[in-house]
């Protein structure tokens, strides 16, 4: 069982590091611009920096719902490269936002292509399960024979 | 194994599709009212978007965890129902936040009230397989035979 | 299967109960010092609330993700206890971080170094699990019988 999910677990780690990442350049910028919490708001190029760890925080979970459901009901393995660049993309959108607000947004629409290759695969395992269960049929085998 | 989680994975994919619409109002908000990244302040109608997708966002982890613990050891068909009523919940949430800050809160209190009931059937799920570890009772399904 | 998952499941629904605790406190926050939704600033015991919940609402699905590795890939248990000690380390931050900008510091540092211990674990649980996939040797428990 543990193995058919080990990859995933692999990058839901690296994931994980990733977010350790961007909320320790937050605790650097806060340093940087002087902006003390509980405030939010400060120089742009702070407020870029706080809104670049914010935006991925919020899509973090989407991300690992759909890298779960794919990789447990779709592929691990196609999964788990997507799931990389899905983190490398992000990455990428941390540095461009941190720049300009202008370069966050070439990264941001690979990112969230890849989530929506994600939802794709999700939703096709999800469906081959089903169709399993009541039918009898792995649609999904049976394509990859032909 | 995938069987018995899979309902609970299609209602996790609709949630997500849900987070998605949420993120593209915002883009489009953002859009209308001119109110530029990294700002997160504007009008009102601006703001009232912008904290209906924040605040969902927020409880979306929790949601996924109470779906999955409760699917996993209560019962999957009863938790994806609660699942759905949840996430139209959220949508009702969302329209009426849209529309006026009063409008948020019937369907908060509505979607807040699948959550306890969420939260209820995942404590006595675990209490159940705790118990069936321990004592070698299955007290769920004693019950249901009486 | 579900047995190898109880602990951590229960942990999961304890963090679920917390973070509704600390959303209760911003409700009750926004009423004394009468800051309406949309808005989100207000006098500095009100955003320090607000920044609190806020801040441990980021790192929820941070902390479910390692728990869920840890306690699936490496020990239970162990990960359980781990668990525990995050929640009151994030527990006590809010508690801090509502009395002082100042108090939120040391169990900031506590929490986050559970977290550090967990990403530890899952790693070493997931290298383990891709060690005895390939070669066949379950390296943890040959460390323990040593
Ligand atoms: N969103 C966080 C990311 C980094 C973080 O976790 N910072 C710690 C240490 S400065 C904190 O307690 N932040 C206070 C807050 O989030 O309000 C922030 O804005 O600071
Ligand atoms: N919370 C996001 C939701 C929508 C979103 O992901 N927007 C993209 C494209 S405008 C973004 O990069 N937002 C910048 C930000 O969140 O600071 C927002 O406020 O914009
Ligand atoms: N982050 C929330 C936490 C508490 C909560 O969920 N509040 C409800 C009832 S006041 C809400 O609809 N908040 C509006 C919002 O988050 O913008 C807040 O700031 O209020």
């Amino acid at each position: 069982m543990l193995e058919q999910v080990v990859c995933v677990a692999a990058v839901s780690v690296l994931g994980v590091l990733e977010q350790a990442y961007f909320s320790l350049q937050v605790v650097y910028a806060r340093r940087k611009y002087s902006v003390s919490p509980p405030a939010t708001s400060g120089p742009p190029e702070f407020e870029r920096v706080f809104r670049a760890q914010m935006n991925s925080s919020e899509y973090f979970p989407i991300f690992i719902v759909l890298l779960w459901v794919s990789g447990a009901f779709f592929s691990q393995v196609t999964t788990a490269v997507l799931g990389l660049l899905y983190l490398y993309g992000r990455y990428k959108y941390f540095k461009g936002y941190t720049e300009s607000a202008y370069g966050r947004l070439a990264p941001l629409y690979f990112s969230t292509n890849v989530l929506w290759v994600l939802i794709g695969l999700s939703s096709l395992g999800v469906f081959n399960v089903t169709v399993k269960l009541y039918l009898g049929v792995d649609l999904l085998h049976q394509l990859i024979d032909i």
